[in-house]
C-alpha cells in the first residue's frame, strides 16, 4: 500500500504559522483552517496518509487527512518515523487489548475506541471469537485490509463483521456497508457482562449490536433493585432490566418498540433463569409512562436510557427537552423512596445541560431527591486527554423521597 | 428547644420581591442579599429556625437562619408544617440509613452527606458501631443533643464523637471542638473498605478519621495493581495502596511526610496480610518524585490523592499549579504502559479546570495516555440536584503510554 511508504516520500501537509501550538501538545486533530490548503494539499485524495509539520517545516506527526472535511487532519503517531502499516496497527490493538485485558476477566468489550486508542475514527468492538470493526473515516475504510491483518495477527478472531453504517460515514460520502469480512455469522451472539449472559444482533443491531458504554451504570443501578419492582424503558437487548431481575429484582417489566428487541431481551432473561420475572411490554416510552401516570401505576426503581435525542446542534433546543419530559415523566413513575435512572448518549448535550435539564424535569414532576451517581462511560471507552468533550455518555442515578 | 415551637410561631424572613425563584424551585439556599434584611431579621440569633416566605407573604418552607452569613438560610423542609424537632433528625437520618444499606454491605459510609441528605451543614459518618458528627454552622451545632438523640433512636451507637473541628465553622464563628459525645473510644477503629480492613484515628485523623469519598476510586485502580509495583504518595490511613497489595500488587510503597499516618497505613497492611510486599517511606510527596525521577526509579502504579492544594478561591493559581506540577511528576514515575492516579478534594478547582491542569502535567512530562476513569465521590456523598458545584471530589486515571 502506498501509505506504508517512508515518512520522508509522505506528502506534507503544513500548519499556518502561528496555529501549530494545539497540535505540538498532543491535540489529536488538525482542523481544516489551520492548514496551508494550496492546490497541493486539496489535490491529496481523502483518506492520505501525511507527514504534518509546522509554519518551519518541522515534523509534529504522521496523519490521515481529507481536504474536504472539517477536522482535515487525524494524528496517527507523534514519531516522524512512524510507517503507518500492518505491523502498525498490530502494535496499536495489541495496546488496546492489553489495557482491556486488565480491566475485564471476560472478552466482551469495545477493544478500540477510536483518538483515545491511537487509531482515529475506527471502534472495534469484542464479543469472544467474534469482532465488529466501525471505520468512521475514508483512511480507515481505505485500510480496512489492513485493519483485518491486524487482528488476524493479534486474535485471530472467528469472524469479522464490517458494521460500516454510522452517521459519521455519510460526513465523509462512504457508502453504507454492513458485511461479513471472515467467518460466518449466524444468528445471535452471546454478550458476557456483569457475570450474566445477553445476545446481540451484530448484523442489524443498534451501534455494533450491543452497548458496552453502560456496562457499570447497569451493575450499579442493578444492585439496588433487590427486591424492588423495576421497570427498564428502551431495554434494547435487555441490559439493564435482565441484570436487574439476575440480582434480585422481584419483577421487571422491559419497555421497547420493537418487537425484535423484546424478543432478544426475553432470550437473555431466560439465558439468565430469571423469565418468570420479567415482562417485556411492546410500545412507545413516552406514551406508556404517561398512561401508567396516568393510572397511579409505580415502580421502585424506574431506569430510562433512550436512544440520542440530540443527534446534531440544531436539535438542542427539542432534544434538551425531551430529556426534561422524559425525567418528569419517569420520576413521576417513581415510587416513594425509590430509584430513578436517566442516561443520555447524545454528544452534543455536555454534563452541566443534562445535569440541568433532569433537575428541571425532576422539579416539573415535583419530586426530590439525590444524585448518588453521575457517570460516563465505562473504562473500555477512555477519554483522549485532550478531547474532554468525547466523553459522550451521561448517566444520573437519583434516590427520591 | 424553642424551635420546636409550632411553624406559625417562628419567626418569619421573607424574600425580596422576584427572587424568590430559585427556593421555590428547590435550592436550598437563600443568600443574604436576597432577604429582606429588616431590623426583626438581623435581630435573630444566629442558628435560629425560621419560616421563609416569598414577598407575598406565601410559605416556601422552614430552615435554618444566620443574619451574619453570605448563606443566610438553609431549608430544612419544604412543608410549610415542618416541626424542627428530634423526630424531624430521626426520619431523616433513617431515610439518609436506607439508602446507605441498600448501597453497601457493611455499616462503613458517610450516613448523612449535609444538603444532599436533606440535614445542612450537617455530617455523619459511620464506623460500624461508633459514629462521627460534624456540625458546620450554628444551628447545627446548637442542635446537637437533637442530634444525639436522634442518633441513639435510630441506631442506637456505641460511641459517638464529635469532630467540630472544620474551617467551615469559624466563618460561622464556632469554637473548635472535638470531644467523645456518648461512649468511649480508645485508640484506633477499624474501617471496613472494598472487602479489606483498615483503621481510623477519629479524635486527632484528617476529616473525621477516614476518607469514604475514595471508596470506589480506590477499588478500581486497586485491580489494575494485581502483578504490579506501586506507589501511593499521601497515603495518610493506606487507603489506596494496602487495598492494592491487597488485591495483588506485587510491592507497594506507601509515601506520608506523617510517621503516625504511616503506622496506621502499616497495621492495616498487617491487618490484611500483606505488610510483607508493603514498604512505608516517611517523606514530602513532592520531594521523593523529584528525587526518584532523578535517579530513573519507575513504578508500574503511581497514586497521588493529595490533600487540597486550593484552600480557598484566592488559591486558585497557586493551587492549580501544584496539581500540574504533580501530575508531571507522578507521571514521569510511571513505567512504560503504566497506570497514573491523581485525585483533588479541592473544592474551588471545578473538574474542567483540573482535567485541564493534569493534561498540561502529563504533556509536560513527554507522556501520552487516555483517560479511563473521571469519577468523583462514591454514592454515600450525593450530591442536591440543584447543587452541581457541591461535587468536590475528582479522580482521574490514565493508563499511558
Amino acid at each position: 500500500m502506498s501509505d506504508a511508504t517512508k515518512p520522508a516520500a509522505l506528502p506534507v501537509i503544513r500548519i499556518q504559522a502561528g496555529r501549530h501550538k494545539r497540535a505540538q501538545h498532543g491535540h489529536p486533530w488538525v482542523y481544516s483552517n489551520e492548514v496551508d490548503m494550496d492546490k497541493a494539499a486539496k489535490a491529496l485524495p481523502a483518506g492520505s496518509v501525511v507527514r504534518v509539520t509546522d509554519a518551519g517545516g518541522a515534523t509534529l506527526g504522521i496523519a490521515t487527512f481529507n481536504p474536504h472535511t472539517l477536522i482535515a487532519a487525524r494524528f496517527l503517531s507523534r514519531d516522524p518515523a512512524a510507517v503507518i502499516d500492518t505491523g502498525f496497527f498490530v502494535r496499536r490493538i495489541r495496546r488496546a487489548l492489553e489495557i482491556r485485558e486488565r480491566l475485564f476477566d471476560r472478552p466482551y468489550y469495545r477493544l478500540v475506541h477510536a483518538e483515545s486508542d491511537g487509531l482515529p475514527s475506527l471502534i472495534i468492538d469484542r464479543y469472544g471469537d467474534v469482532v465488529v470493526v466501525q471505520a468512521n473515516n475514508v483512511a480507515m475504510d481505505r485500510r480496512i485490509p489492513m485493519i483485518l491483518a491486524a487482528l488476524d495477527e493479534v486474535l485471530n478472531p472467528r469472524a469479522v463483521v464490517l458494521r460500516n453504517d454510522s452517521t459519521a460515514r455519510s460526513y465523509e460520502g462512504l457508502e453504507e456497508e454492513v458485511r461479513v469480512a471472515k467467518g460466518s455469522v449466524d444468528g445471535l451472539i452471546p454478550v458476557e457482562e456483569n457475570g450474566a449472559t445477553f445476545f446481540a444482533d451484530l448484523s442489524a443491531g443498534q451501534k455494533t449490536g450491543w452497548f458496552f458504554d453502560q456496562r457499570d451504570n447497569r451493575a450499579f443501578i442493578a444492585d439496588l433493585c433487590r427486591g424492588k419492582s423495576t421497570v427498564d424503558f428502551y431495554t434494547y437487548a435487555g441490559g439493564f432490566g435482565v441484570l436487574a431481575a439476575r440480582r434480585g429484582a422481584s419483577e421487571v417489566t422491559l419497555v421497547d418498540r420493537s418487537a425484535l428487541s423484546l424478543s432478544i431481551a426475553m432470550k437473555a432473561a431466560e439465558a439468565n433463569g430469571v423469565a418468570d420475572r420479567v415482562t417485556a411490554q411492546k410500545g412507545d416510552a413516552f406514551n406508556l409512562m404517561d398512561q401508567w401516570v396516568a393510572e397511579g401505576r409505580t415502580f421502585d426503581v424506574v431506569i430510562a436510557d433512550p436512544p440520542a435525542f440530540v443527534k446534531s446542534r440544531k436539535d438542542l433546543a427539542v432534544g434538551s427537552r425531551a430529556y426534561r419530559r422524559m425525567t418528569k415523566a419517569a420520576a413521576r413513575l417513581v415510587a416513594p423512596g425509590g430509584m430513578l435512572l436517566v442516561a443520555s448518549c447524545s454528544h452534543n448535550m455536555e454534563p452541566p445541560l443534562f445535569h440541568q435539564e433532569v433537575a428541571r424535569g425532576l422539579g416539573e414532576a415535583g419530586r426530590q431527591g439525590r444524585i448518588l451517581r453521575f457517570a460516563g462511560a465505562g473504562p473500555d471507552h477512555p477519554v483522549h486527554p485532550l478531547l474532554p468533550e468525547t466523553q459522550y455518555l451521561k448517566a444520573m442515578v437519583f434516590a427520591l423521597d
